[in-house]
């Protein structure tokens, strides 16, 4: 993992996984979000959706996996998260959440990063900013 | 549930729960999100939080449930949320989110909302706003 | 379940168990294994495997559940397991977990099994052997 | 991540978890092994170990952690793992897996790797060796 000092404006990292009807049974199980829209595909069929999709916050969790996993890394402590939710995530849709350095505050080691998840169609799915501190 | 015109700025809803270890540990199944602090009880003693703590966004997945199952209620469309985490969640803690109508607009039946995340002492966990249309 | 002196050079028992994504995800979920394989779609395509594959000790684990529900049973032991991956498992394949013991060693009571998984093809997908004591 | 040219023997990694109780019961129930040492607290008191004890293919799930997402990383693919069971581990125990390339084969990229997981009092509780293509 790179350290603060080591960590460039414009550097990148991304994870990416397929979303699966499990994840978002198991997040409406640990949440209590059972919106039909999550878990009825009867109620998902009559919405402009057509079919059911996932939680928001489901897929912003992959902001905080890149986050915690790859940049800035282990020792990350979440400050803020901002998130603008720009299109629906189906089951079988693949997101990419990607991160991007966009501030460094060195006074207290803190990063201003763009978040960003998109679809396999490499359409915007959630935009946002993230700021944490090593 | 109250329809778009029955609700009033001031309206209060809320929604508890003890976080789990297994919560933690299907939230990071779920997102990829291994973070040690989350799931490496050895690693977390060396820190300033002594224990594992819970995701930061494993917590605002229980704002998102207030939003769905209580108010607005099932028909709620998520357009943002913003999020400042404020102090740790540990295993046993319990948490109370809370949302708050602050503003309606009544030509895209859009609404933004207050929304608190508190543990058992009453301290702010999460602090923020959601912006819903229904 | 046949006792130390019941069981025969020879003796099988088998385990089998159609593979689903859910299955592939929580071992996931539970291991942190998210090699892209096993969770993203559409870089799977882009490999020899065509589809995502399920992770390889996910299947070895039912050969400990042959050894532990079937032969020799719930009182088994398990010393060593050696595997060699031949074939992948994708979603919707059917996978049969075979043991057969090959050698019992009286003054340990210990047993050498020959350990097989193949799938609905008949197709080898691991093969190896286990030492496990009663 | 490292290419197969930049690996050099002797190169280690390691990834770190706390085992949970639902770690043990998801296990169970995606492979199907509910001896009652894993699932049957009654049981395992009456045992050697008693309390109980995480299945051994549960925690060489972590070894295929680590060669996935560290070394030598999503590419890999895996050709053999053998095990050697030596220590149980219970719930709350903290396992850490650890690989240490020991040989490269250029003509196929093959490399060889030992395996270890170790408990918090830094026991070995499985080890072994891993050979993996790049």
């Amino acid at each position: 993992m790179p350290t603060y000092d080591e960590l460039k404006i414009g550097n990148k990292a991304s994870f990416s996984k397929t979303i699966s009807e499990s994840d978002i049974y198991q997040f409406a199980g640990i949440t209590g979000d059972f919106n039909p829209l999550h878990v009825d595909a009867e109620y998902a069929k009559t919405t402009v959706f057509k079919e059911r999709i996932a939680h928001g916050i489901l897929t912003a969790g992959f902001i905080s996996s890149v986050l915690a996993m790859k940049l800035p890394g282990p020792d990350t402590i979440y400050l803020s998260q901002n998130l603008i939710f720009k299109s629906p995530v189906k089951i079988g849709d693949t997101v990419k959440a990607e991160v991007e350095v966009l501030e460094k505050r060195d006074a207290k080691k803190i990063i201003r990063l763009r978040t960003l998840v998109k679809n396999q169609h490499n359409e915007i799915v959630i935009d946002g900013e993230a700021v944490v501190m090593t």
